[in-house]
């Protein structure tokens, strides 16, 4: 399976659309509010004056509503940080970068009206928006052309199923389950855990040379909270419901059981300490904060929505919610391994199990924060 | 009519899109390259060594074969300057422009084959590419950030509709036409003319900060061989073909006739006297060359692509080729004013009359290529 043409979040803005189903990434996003002001004012008031020009990437931005939340809250806190000091908005070299699979369209339709605010509520024309499509584990941008990068709800994909767990291994190592699991022998548990340490380490290495010394990264993806990576809250329970879930299309003659067994998701969820490890030895950057916080499964979304359940004159329960949400995200990969057909059936028995699961257990996701600065 | 929202090549790959059907822009590219050597030579000479990072942005860009085929032909061109001089290969930062509406995603799709096609040809992994949209009549890009502007078939489209010529005029003034024609009153005339010096001028005066001091532009577009406006190979007699297709269609029921009165069409073919003008009048800009050339309307698009008459089994007369190449480009224009259900008839009626005007005429576009230096 060759990620960069498989992954991306649903396209469009359809009922199962990640633009209609991101209100959990758009939580996490919001979250982080605070460690992204410190890093933009960061880079403003290091040199005494504000840069002239300011570089900077949203990594995996997606399409959607989301695509542009993080680009708009780091213009207010620019435009805030000018004010207060008095100088003139800097120019603003922003870059949304995803796979090429992404929704590009939707984003740059949406630019005018984006670029029409940015000149009424700050005055400025000086903000210039690229589309940088490409897989962030390899080069993106110029040399020392970002004094700023971002990325949310990302780094948790790897650049592949790791060595031995795809569909050509010889033997199914991790039958029936989809990622991590209590029953997974260490070899699937190492084949992950290695792949994520070259990846977050090619990332950091492509960065490197993109980022001007002094200048910040925020990354935020989904982990967990302790070493074990079959831990509960590392995610592992939604792979795992999934896995169940394709099972009991087994047991109905919808799905081949050989076909479970030859898919390993392309993701992984680390803990701090693995992160703390991979940037040390990599070396270009330093380490200013990692933050773990906990976000229920549904994060509110009902709050967050109402119009999804307007839509349907009814009110969805938790599951019917959290597989909407699952379903935006890993849909497109799941889709072209397991065949169209069963995408309705599968995310319908899949939201009957996670109601089951939140029903008798708190279910949270662990998101990490981590922000770093370019070494001299 | 807000050009930024209506005005794209057809999308997709389907018969009608502008992916099948744009030899003839293709060809427009082609006879330029000696030009675009030229440009691209004096760039990398002007400072007796290779400059260490390239800017480079194609304006108007569009989707389908065409998109990336001047980057690549300024890839050749800076590879051979590099293993002439025995230089190293430059990084290249490459911006791909067209309006909000093209297709962005097709090209992004089409990267990944490019970038590996340069590494395995060029052995150069340091080529960026992002698409940036908006309208080239305003800032594109950063301060100073760009040595060399392409732009191909693109800046005969005006910003908007000339002034009084538009939907919501009080009185029709080109009753019955879609664009300059020799019936057209001088008031019609005049309105084209100044929104054109204004708008390439609008073009010059957003380019002139982006550009470095030396650096190059080659604009190609349509134009017109004399200063008469009227004169047949300044497209005109395409508009009034389209235009007289509509009135066979209000004859037969199908159009309104007030619905042609009120559409003129947001384009322009120049001489090279007014190009000459605007630039010297708007000051940044040296004219190192203006050349025209004639090309015929259909462009040996047998020869070109005889996939297409192999798709469909048949022969296509002339004014059949020459009427899907058209309907590519102005069909997200003419749909919006005249409603989708009339295209195929409108296309096909349009197609008789190309036929028959061949068969009579001799029928060329005239394209005009401008080289110019951004003055120190």
């Amino acid at each position: 399976m060759e990620i960069l043409q498989v992954l991306h979040m649903n396209n469009g803005e359809g009922e199962t659309s990640y633009a209609k189903n991101s209100n959990i990434q758009r939580k996490i996003i919001s979250v982080t509010n605070s460690r992204l002001e410190e890093a933009i004012l960061n880079i403003m008031c290091n040199n005494k004056k504000v840069p002239e020009s300011i570089g900077v990437a949203d990594l995996g931005c997606s399409s959607g509503p989301n695509a542009l939340m993080v680009v708009t809250e780091i213009i207010d806190i620019i435009d805030a940080t000018c004010r207060k000091s008095g100088s003139s908005f800097p120019e603003l070299r922003i870059s949304l970068n995803d796979l090429p699979g992404n929704d590009f369209n939707e984003i740059f339709r949406s630019l005018p009206a984006f670029f029409q605010k940015i000149k009424e509520e700050k005055g400025s024309e000086s903000c210039y928006v690229a589309g940088v499509p490409g897989s962030f584990y390899g080069r993106l941008f110029p040399l020392k052309s970002l004094h700023f990068v971002h990325s949310s709800s990302s780094l948790h994909w790897l650049s592949r199923v790791p060595l031995g767990l795809g569909i050509n291994a010889r033997t199914a190592l991790n039958k029936g389950k989809l990622y991590i699991s209590k029953t997974s022998p260490s070899e699937v548990i190492n084949a992950y855990v290695s792949q994520f340490q070259k990846d977050f380490s090619s990332f950091l290495r492509s960065r490197s040379p993109e980022i001007i010394p002094g200048g910040r990264m925020l990354l935020s993806l989904m982990g967990r909270s302790s070493i074990d990576p079959t831990i509960e809250d590392g995610c592992y329970y939604q792979w795992e419901l999934l896995a169940h879930a394709l099972s009991t299309l087994v047991s109905k003659g919808l799905v081949d059981e050989e076909k479970i067994d030859s898919f390993n998701a392309p993701y992984y969820a680390p803990c701090p300490e693995e992160l703390k490890i991979t940037v040390e030895k990599e070396g270009s950057f330093m380490i200013n904060h990692i933050d773990a916080f906990e976000i229920e499964w549904d994060a509110n979304i009902s709050s967050n929505s109402p119009a999804q359940c307007e839509d349907k004159k009814i009110l969805l329960s938790r599951g019917q919610q959290v597989a909407k949400t699952i379903r935006a995200v890993v849909e497109s990969m799941v889709e072209s391994h397991f065949g169209n057909e069963i995408m309705d059936d599968l995310f319908s028995v899949y939201s009957d199990l996670v109601d089951d699961y939140v029903y008798k257990k708190r279910a949270i996701y662990v998101n990490l924060v981590v922000s770093l600065t370019r070494k001299d």
